[in-house]
């Protein structure tokens, strides 16, 4: 199969969580620095485009600007969706439609929303991962991570650390020879 | 109170994982090396007591030799037990084991086990947390965190990588002041 490659970027608590039990991310407040995005723009510049989640793409929908503008933004999901900004709604198996986007040019996706994460896991097209791992326990939230997850083995790429105290550590997925 | 240092030193799944769900840990065998002990020795050095759970002792009591040797281990456990090296058998609460610990002249101890450390999380009393991030993503398996445990604020001491793809994260509790 031809396909784009598949990039995670995205921020947990120390005991693996995306947001709290109502959604709220407020945690990562205490790592806002003025003037410093983690690496973020740069990722984000490096991708053609965005496979989002119902749920991302709720929370997104919600905002006053759209921040993806002159990105090319992919909903997955199987309920009825309007998009409203240009997105595209698409629904069935990831690796249709990563064969569908690798057609159209897409060389590089940016996976976004831990339901659609585990489900890139889960087709094994998961081909790098940054994790930024802000220093909280949260307890009680939304697990990145789960069962049904196939194992990958995994290469650390780079590791680097904040004074804020966030650790991002670069993963791409093992390849055996 | 007066009460020991509580201190957790474990290695996990980039999922957050310190075991498959049978208990095996081989996925531990990709980081090792001669020679290093990712600092293990000099943390167990510093420990005065361990304070382990049921599951803990049931695979330590399998092994052909006694690794804690000359090192005061309490075994927290409910159900009846007979200690069989020198242990000592413990239940009901965190806080008064560790009042009681403190008055025999332990400073320090090294909680171990995916349900004690909980306990110990759950009781607000885990001063520092040396966590070891293999580079696997195991899907299922035994997990350190879950919901029950109270949210901590944490500061990074801390964060090393070594050529394995092992990540370290030092952390303690954030006091405020």
């Amino acid at each position: 199969m031809q396909r784009p490659i598949c990039s995670v970027f995205i921020a947990t608590s120390v005991d693996g969580c995306i947001a709290r039990p109502d959604g709220r991310i407020d945690f990562l407040d205490g790592v806002q620095l003025e003037g410093e995005d983690y690496g973020f723009a740069a990722f984000y510049a490096s991708v053609d485009a965005l496979v989002m989640g119902r749920g991302t793409w709720d929370v997104v929908n919600a905002f006053p600007e759209w921040p993806y503008e002159g990105k090319r933004v992919v909903v997955l999901t199987d309920r009825p969706a309007e998009p409203r900004r240009g997105e595209t709604i698409a629904s069935g198996g990831v690796v249709s439609l990563l064969e569908r986007l690798h057609a159209e040019g897409v060389r590089r996706v940016y996976v976004d929303g831990g339901v659609v994460i585990r489900q890139f896991l889960a087709a094994g097209v998961v081909d790098d991962l940054v994790l930024s791992v802000i220093p909280v326990i949260l307890g009680d939230g939304v697990r990145l991570f789960g069962a049904g997850v196939p194992e990958l083995s995994l290469t650390l790429v780079e590791s680097r650390s904040w004074p804020t105290g966030l650790v991002q550590l670069r993963y791409q997925r093992t390849w055996r020879t």
